[in-house]
Order: C-alpha cells, then structure tokens, then sequence
C-alpha cells in the first residue's frame, strides 16, 4: 500500500510517500510544496491543486492521510490553512485517492506509542521507523511522514502475513 | 460586465449572475448548489467544484466576488466552509475568472446605503435594485446577486456614459 502524507497549509504543504507492505516501511519521496507570500491567494490555491495532482498522478498512492485542523488550531491562519486543505481534498478525491484524518493526538500515540509525545520525538521516531539518517526539513515534510506512518499503522495493513487460524469445518 | 456573485457553504453556495452595462442591471441567473448532508466531505468538495466550473464556463463572468470569511463568522462551521470557499476560487481561478472579496458591512453599504442594515433590507433592496418580483430564495441566493451588486458598483463601471470633460485642445 502507497500511502501520501500530508500536512496541510498555504505557505507550505509537507508530503511523504511511503510504501507500507509485510509491516515494512520504504520511502519514495518526501518534500514541501512551497507557494511565495507575494503570490495572489487564487493562485497560491493553484499552485497547490496543481502540485498536488502531480505527486498523485506520479506515485499513484492507494490513500491520503491528512491532518485534521481544528477551530483552534490556529486562529490567525486557521481560514486560510483550510481553504488550501480543500483543494488538496479536491486533488484526492479527482484522482480517485480515499483520504483518511487523523488529529495530532492519533499521529503521537500511532508514532511513539503515547499522545503527550514531543514534536522532537515524534520526528525523531518518524526517521528511525523509516531508516532515514536525519529529520527530515522542513518539520512540515517530518510531519508529513509521521502522518502517513499514522495511516499504515491505523488502516491494518500489517496483519497481512500472520498467520489465520480456521475455525473448524 | 458579467458577475457572478458568491456566497459561500459547503450544504450550499448561493450564486448569483447579472450583467451590469451602463449603469444598468440585467438579471442573468441565479439559484444554489446544494450538497446533501450524507455525501462525504470530499464528493461534496468535488460537486462544488464542478457544479463551479459549469457556472462559469457556460455564462464566461468577468468577475466573482465572494464573501470574505472571518475567524469569528460562525465558530463550529468556519473550518469547513472554508475548505469549500478554496475549491470555488480554484474553480474561478483554473477558468481565468478574477476573484474580488468583500465583508457584510461592504455589501450593506453598497446596496442599501448604510452597513448597519438589516438583513431583509438588504435582500429587499437586492429585489428592487434587479427588479425581481420576490426576493429569491434560498437567503444564501439573495446574498449573492447583493455580493454581485456591490461588485458592481464597487468596480466603478458605471462611469461608462458620463461626459467627459476635454482639456485644453
């Protein structure tokens, strides 16, 4: 299973793309699409959407994961970080990619095991999982991952291999 | 000019299309694209998106202008309705279509006067400026050819047909 990362934004928008098959990891691409803050909003949206239809047309994931924002999240940016959030929605859901949310609370616990997890050991488990020698940068792309690592471990995929046990006749 | 005036949701958008020529208003469309409330975020992203996207490529507006969001515009729905606003200007913007916003105080002040207006007098004022026989409904369709009024009177077009006053020879 190919699962896209995303950490959501205007300014920048983190992606990973990672392989998760028999419970092993494998990175293929990792980035940020980055929009400059002279661009027209419009066109910042563009640049993304566009972007984004890139990476999923070139790595052809079976699902995107995507962090969930909430009221509080942030509020002087929270309007704007949303809008660009529904284009790269738009994205998915045109190419045919399901898309899963997960909140950070979900991406800490799935990651390093506990939800009151640091950002620094979140990132720094996210590079030892996927065998990388440094963090990724910008911590958008780290997060990102550890976004997508939160979807393989949560959609199930690892049980494939172990054993089934069949129930009599 | 042709505005298509928008007022922005996700369970729907209003819109709103007149011709402004000569300081006069012709009505050209107007209704709203609803999505149901058990169709997932993402389809409903995507109907917005093209439902958009026929709009404009079939009447070719000028302009949009669209509402301007805020962080306290309605707390729990904020989030979502942005994600829908960023698909309907992508929509504008992939169509070559310039995006104006504008606040409820700008639209009260340009359509009735004053921008402690209340809502019914904005909507009456909408009727008579269009000389419709009701105001129409949904409320969410009356905001938007208001929207597309104070467009229009905003981008300063009726100047067009004043006289001109020749300096020196």
């Amino acid at each position: 299973m190919i699962i896209l990362g995303i950490d959501p934004g205007y300014a920048i928008v983190g992606f990973g793309i990672i392989e998760f098959k028999n419970c092993r990891f494998r990175i293929i691409n990792f980035g940020a699409i980055t929009t400059p803050a002279d661009m027209p909003f419009n066109k910042r949206l563009r640049v993304i959407f566009d972007e984004m239809s890139f990476l999923i047309e070139k790595y052809k994931p079976d699902a995107m994961a995507i962090e969930k924002l909430f009221f509080n999240t942030n509020a002087k940016t929270v309007i704007d970080v949303s809008q660009a959030r529904g284009v790269i929605m738009l994205a998915a859901e045109k190419n045919g990619v399901p898309s899963f949310e997960y909140t950070p609370l979900q991406v800490k616990q799935s990651v390093v095991g506990y939800g009151r997890a640091e950002k620094k050991q979140v990132q720094e488990m996210t590079r030892r999982i996927l065998g990388l020698e440094k963090v990724p940068k910008p911590d958008d792309t780290a997060d990102a991952l550890a976004m997508a690592i939160c979807h393989a471990h949560t959609s199930g995929s690892c049980a494939v291999g172990t054993p089934k046990i069949k129930k009599g006749i």
